[in-house]
């Protein structure tokens, strides 16, 4: 299961909450984890909606916790009886950070600019945790980029560096799968970095205030049919979460349920030799300490 | 009035369908212009929402036709007594293409690669026609960019290019306002494309079929406090509306509403010598011959 791995010592006691969005029976909730397989549930008829969430998100941790103790009084469903959709609703903007771990940087021969490069993926772009991703008709160049993706809860704008942690509810795994050739065929990435579901995103949205602040210390680990492939700690990112937040809140104006993903670690397929991409058959997993594991299988585009 | 200059007499008889979004003492809703002056409406209350006007897009040129001929049953207003929207509601995609025109390409010293130099932008990027577009307090060089903005009709993906055109709905006017040194301070434009309240769309949808295919020839003027400072024909797009809807249709799901701006062409503040950037007090219109007129003024943010 997603939340197999048992969390390290450190964390076992912090981690207080960790919300998912599923389909069951043709009806979607909410979901507060209690334990490795257990989910407490509410559902979207009875208000418990991607609006509802939005708006918990908002209200900083105090409206999170609201929403997660009603949750916690809902019934009792374990985890392989659901179908997870991605857990935010990814109805608001996603924005992705690229070459911001140094090492990865430096593998693709990245010069850095006064400015982080930012770009955007659509919600199609996207497959929730455990669906298949798909490997695009035009293009064998189908890349893993395991992230952490920030998910914005108060909004705003012109954060102050020093309160930008503030206005992060939490915490999410991204797979932002790109295909290289398109995102290298022209000078701007958006292309390869938004082929029709080939990104994910989950399993759970998990509460900042579970984790180190900005996500720092924790371990990345992508895994490619069970071969590490992305093996680094969230220490290495160039631009932190808390700078990101408040550089971008200065450009845009930041609304709950925003994705910040933070860009990937070295490993990626493109500069091995030679080059690893993926294809149907393939599961690739990315797993962030405290976050669970985010597992996607790879089929083609039919 | 967004619509006083007459229409050229090679598009006066054509000219079927022009739909505006509009507020009106805090009820939303659609109209359907008739004449210079006057429109026909219905009210997001009595279900002419943006959902029924997207679904019209959806179901291409009947469904329009259709959606248009219920507004036209409605009670009669003068446009001066509403306030105009967006008239897609930008719930979906909102792509735009870089250095589409050769001159404007030239002026960039633009090195064209083997695909199209594709972005998006945010909804919160634009503003509704007549609203102030925001100088912001990050920078102050706001430049203004004229361009042709396809809406998406039918969706789908991998849509031939002799079938293209079909996906096309109609068209409205972008001003794809852009900071120029966040643009270029980092190796991706999202950031220069993507100030809050930088953009605008409008002023109204106009059917595809009022129109010449792919816009090709029709007159983009932009003026700058009454000087024109982009001049040019459609005609001059390198890549064209069906080869655009064709190409990024490989890539992502296009849907009904979704938005493909294709690019300025010459003559925007950034290449001029001196550079002529966008303040508080200006006003900027674009006029598309057959599309009416952008206009918008400019304040400091707050």
């Amino acid at each position: 299961m997603v939340f197999k791995r048992k969390p390290t010592a450190r964390f076992r006691e912090r981690i207080a909450m960790r919300i998912v969005r599923f389909a069951k029976d043709g009806r979607e909730g909410f979901g507060l984890v209690q334990g490795d397989d257990a989910i407490a549930v509410r559902w979207e008829a009875d208000g418990f909606d991607a609006a509802a969430f939005l708006k918990a998100l908002g209200e900083g941790a105090s409206g999170l916790a609201a929403f997660a103790a009603e949750l916690g009084k809902g019934s009792a469903l374990r985890l392989d009886e659901v179908s997870l959709c991605t857990p935010v609703p990814l109805t608001g903007k996603i924005l992705c950070l690229g070459a911001n771990f140094g090492e990865h940087a430096s593998e693709a021969h990245f010069e850095h600019s006064q400015h982080p490069a930012v770009f955007m993926r659509t919600r199609d772009s996207f497959v929730a945790p455990g669906e298949s991703l798909l490997k695009p008709k035009l293009s064998n160049d189908f890349d893993f980029e395991g992230e952490l993706a920030v998910v914005v809860g108060r909004g705003g704008r012109h954060i102050a560096l020093d309160r930008a942690l503030d206005h992060v509810a939490g915490y999410t795994i991204c797979q932002e799968g790109s295909i290289r050739d398109y995102q290298l065929n022209a000078p701007q990435w958006t292309l390869g970095k938004n082929f029709y579901r080939s990104g994910s995103l989950g399993p759970a949205f998990v509460a900042a205030e579970g984790l180190p602040p900005g996500g720092k210390g924790l371990r990345l680990v992508t895994r490619l049919n069970g071969a590490v492939v992305q093996d680094a700690s969230l220490s290495e990112m160039l631009i932190d979460v808390a700078s990101a937040v408040s550089f971008i809140s200065g450009v845009m104006l930041l609304e709950p349920g925003d994705v910040i993903a933070m860009g990937t670690c070295a490993g990626v397929g493109l500069f091995r030799k030679p080059p690893l991409f993926m294809k149907a058959g393939d599961i690739c997993e990315i797993e962030i300490e405290g976050l669970g594991i985010l597992r996607n299988d790879v089929v083609d585009e039919a």
